[in-house]
Order: structure tokens, then C-alpha cells, then sequence
């Protein structure tokens, strides 16, 4: 399927963010074209988003996805919140069902599942460091999920001691002890970016810990998960993160759930 | 080039219309596939004219094609009118540069080309059958044209008066004498019409006219023109005037001409 089979009974699909990347527009269409399905999606960045949310909803722009910094800017524009999206006060997919809009995060969703499909014990005491707004998505998660022994590290004071007190946790200003699982929700690691290189917990944290979770997606390899890895240490990935979240927005839309292999294959083509 | 190709840099240009059709997107996407035009193109409605502009100013969507009920109805929500939508008052073509967004009738230049490229003779006497925007849109390029001989045919008295007057023309309300070029600006022959097996002119009018303009696109052979060809006249066709307005859209929107044999391989494979 070409972009000559588009015609008006395509429906599109679409991004909003600050500075729009390429893994949604890469996965969604793959998906698309795999399954045979009339969609088309592309990613926008707007400066003003009240027309921009307005566009979706007189345009029947069967949903968004919304990235930073629209996250919480989208809430007021919506007609309701999923669940998902109230329990962290975050958006980050909004599907239009005629001209009615429900905010979803589907990065909650996203990691309850892999915390549920790795098994992950109830019982593990983890340090999350990171206080910002995927932060929040991540340690809502723990808790809802049923993760009680928790550490937010975080140096900001007053978003770390915030985010541990509404999650029930413990505020770390540096780090200290030797949890079971460490959680890092902070850019250290991420590609093109200033700490690209930095480990978001020291070696000798790695080397004692059991599970290493990193949600950095880009590269899909961090260094942190490459030493986790060396060291042989359980990890969940940034990559497997998106992926997930990607495809719970693509079910959301479509209301069709691809197969495994082709998720996989969706997500390799988007990452590459 | 395939949906797979769509990226952050991809750009999306779309219609606007009560009903929409295929035409302007599948020519529009033939030619950008033929050229490797990194852009899409996509037809919409909307029961929220005022937010649907907003978007497209919102999301920096490149351009959007007006069709009916929007014509006039989007005049006061954008920036300028160029001179071919000045002129008649009807926006046919809306460009967004950067936000600011300008309205062009793409129509009338269609018309005010093909009389140009056809060397229609200034001095030609026709009649013009109707009265609605396309109408005013017809008698208004033939006016600037320079062509001064001319009369409205309309039955409807109001609206046929008041475009006779505006272009210094003369109302009839029935047919009378025996013009040189007849002009039909009606939906009499068009596909899926009530009238789509009848004659927007007697044939005794067409058996002594010379030229005959049918500007109904579909079918792009109407009763009319059919009627004309085997008569010997020299026709002028609305699958001319459909394909070349949605070419001068395309040069406003992506700032390239394509070649006369692009043009025509994407209007046959708009039309199929």
C-alpha cells in the first residue's frame, strides 16, 4: 500500500509535540501497512494548542499522541480522562471518538504490563530516580501495581519529596542502600543528550543489584542496560517501554492488537 | 515511496469539503509519489468550519482545498485574499505560510488559463448557464478576461441578475439567440445528478454554436460534450478545468510545475 491508496475514507492518526521524533510516525504506518489498515499517521508540533486540539476534534483526527510539553496543558482542552491519565494528571494519547476526546496514558499502561509480564515480585525494594513528568507515570505504577518498598531519587527537592509522598515512598536526595531493582527515569544515557555516556547509578549499585530498569528508549541499548547486561542482571528496556505504549495508543485507535512479531517488527523498523 | 516513508519532515496538504471526494487526492498524491515530494495529501469534512481553519493554522498543514459548503463561509478566518478570490468573493485554495494563511480561487485562474491557452477570440458572443459560485466564478474570468459580449442564463432571477450586472452582462431567463460559445456552469450532465442524461443546451444551440465549455467534470465526457464532438464543435471540457485547477494548487502548495505528462497521468489516475 502506497500513499496512493489514501483516500476519504482514510483515517489519520497523529503526534503533538514540542520536537517531534520519527518512532511514532515509523510504527504506526508499519503497522498499517501490515495489517492492510486505511490509517495514516504523521507527526506535528504546534504553538498553539488549543487550536491544535480544536483542529483534531472538528478535523475527526482519530487520535494523538501527545509529548512533551503538552502533557498536562492538554487536560483542560479534553472532555475526559481515562483512568490511566487521572491517576498521574499526564496525557499522553487522546482518541476522538466523533468529536469527543479522552485523554489516555498509555505509559502507565505500558509499565504495569511489564512489570506484570516480567513478574517482577511485589516484594522488590527499588530506587526510581527521576522526578519529571514520565517519572510520575513510572512511579504511579509501582504503586498502583502493588510495589510498596520504594525510593524516589531525585536532587530537585521539591519535585522529588512531592512525587515519594504521593506514591507513598521514600524521598533520596543522593543515593543510598542496595535496593533489588533500580528504575531510571532521568535523560542520563539517552542519545544526544548532554549525559549520553553517564551511568544514572554508580557500577557498584549495578553490581549489587538483581533487576536494572531503564526507561531510556534511544538508544535501545543505554549504557546503563549494556552494564547491567555484562553483569547479567535482570533488565527491562526504554525499548521495550515504547514499543508497548505505542502499540496500547495503535489498539486504542485501530481496535485491532497486531500480533507479536508484528510489533516487533513495527518497533525495529521505528527504531531504526 | 510508500506510507512508510512518512516522516517529521513530511507535509500534509488537504481538502475541506460537505462531501468529499477522491480527486484532488489522488492527484495530488500521484504527483507528489511521481516528483518524490515529501508530502501527503488527505480529504476531510467538518461540522466546525471556524476550528477546522484553526487547525490547519495550529498544525502548519501546507495547504487545504475549499470545496462546498466553504467557500464563502472561510473568507472571514483567514489572513488575505489573493486577487483570483477577491475578485468573486470565494476561496477555492487556502496556502498557510508559516500561519498566515491566504486564499486563492484556483477556478477562476483555471478558466482564465484554458481561454488563454485555447485563444478563445476576445470578441466571441456566448451565453452562460447559471448562477452559483462556480458561475460567478465562470463570468468573472471571462469578464477580466476582456470578453464583453456575453449573457447569463438563469432561471433563478435574483442570483442570475445580480452575477449579469456584476460582470456587465445580460440576463435571460430562458434561452434565446444563437450565441457563438454556449458556457454550462450547472450540474445538468453530471454523474449521480438528476439531470446527469440531459443537455444543459438544446442541440439545435450546440448544432450552431462554435464552442462549447461544459465545465461538469464528471463524467469528463458529459451528454454535453459527447453532443459537441459529434458535431464537429470545438469543446472545452471540466476535466480540463478540474485538473488544472488542483495543478495550480499544487504549484502553490509545494512551489513546483510539473510537466504536462505528470499532469496528465495523475488527472487520469484521479479520474479512475
Amino acid at each position: 500500500m502506497s500513499k496512493l491508496s489514501i483516500n476519504r475514507e482514510t483515517r489519520l492518526c497523529m503526534s503533538l509535540a514540542g520536537r517531534p521524533g520519527n518512532f511514532g510516525t515509523r510504527f504506526h504506518n508499519h503497522l498499517y501497512e501490515a495489517l492492510g489498515l486505511n490509517y495514516i499517521y504523521k507527526a506535528f508540533t504546534t504553538g498553539d494548542l488549543p487550536a491544535a486540539i480544536g483542529g483534531i476534534r472538528a478535523l475527526g483526527v482519530r487520535g494523538c499522541a501527545i509529548s512533551m510539553p503538552f502533557k498536562e496543558a492538554c487536560i483542560p482542552l479534553i472532555d475526559e480522562l481515562d483512568p490511566s491519565a487521572a491517576a498521574i494528571g499526564s496525557v499522553n494519547t487522546i482518541v476522538n471518538d466523533d468529536g469527543y476526546l479522552r485523554g489516555y496514558n498509555t505509559d502507565y499502561i505500558a509499565i504495569r504490563t511489564l512489570l506484570d509480564r516480567h513478574a517482577v515480585p511485589k516484594d522488590t525494594d527499588f530506587v526510581l530516580r527521576g522526578s519529571g513528568g514520565m517519572a510520575k507515570a513510572v512511579a504511579t505504577a509501582f504503586r498502583d501495581a502493588g510495589y510498596a518498598s520504594g525510593a524516589i531519587l531525585a536532587r530537585n527537592p521539591q519535585a522529588g519529596s512531592a512525587l515519594a509522598e504521593s506514591c507513598g515512598y521514600e524521598w533520596l536526595s543522593e543515593m543510598s542502600g542496595w535496593p533489588s531493582m533500580v528504575v531510571n527515569v532521568t535523560p542520563i544515557g539517552m542519545a544526544g543528550g548532554a549525559e549520553a555516556e553517564d551511568l544514572a547509578f554508580a557500577p557498584e549499585v549495578v553490581a549489587d543489584t538483581k533487576i536494572v530498569f531503564d526507561v531510556v528508549a534511544l538508544p535501545p541499548e543505554t549504557p546503563l542496560i549494556r552494564k547491567a547486561r555484562e553483569l547479567d542482571k535482570f533488565v527491562i528496556t526504554g525499548a521495550e517501554v515504547i514499543a508497548l505504549q505505542a502499540l496500547e495508543q495503535f489498539v486504542l485507535y485501530t481496535g485491532v492488537r497486531p500480533s507479536e512479531e508484528q510489533v516487533t517488527a513495527a518497533a525495529r523498523f521505528a527504531q531504526g
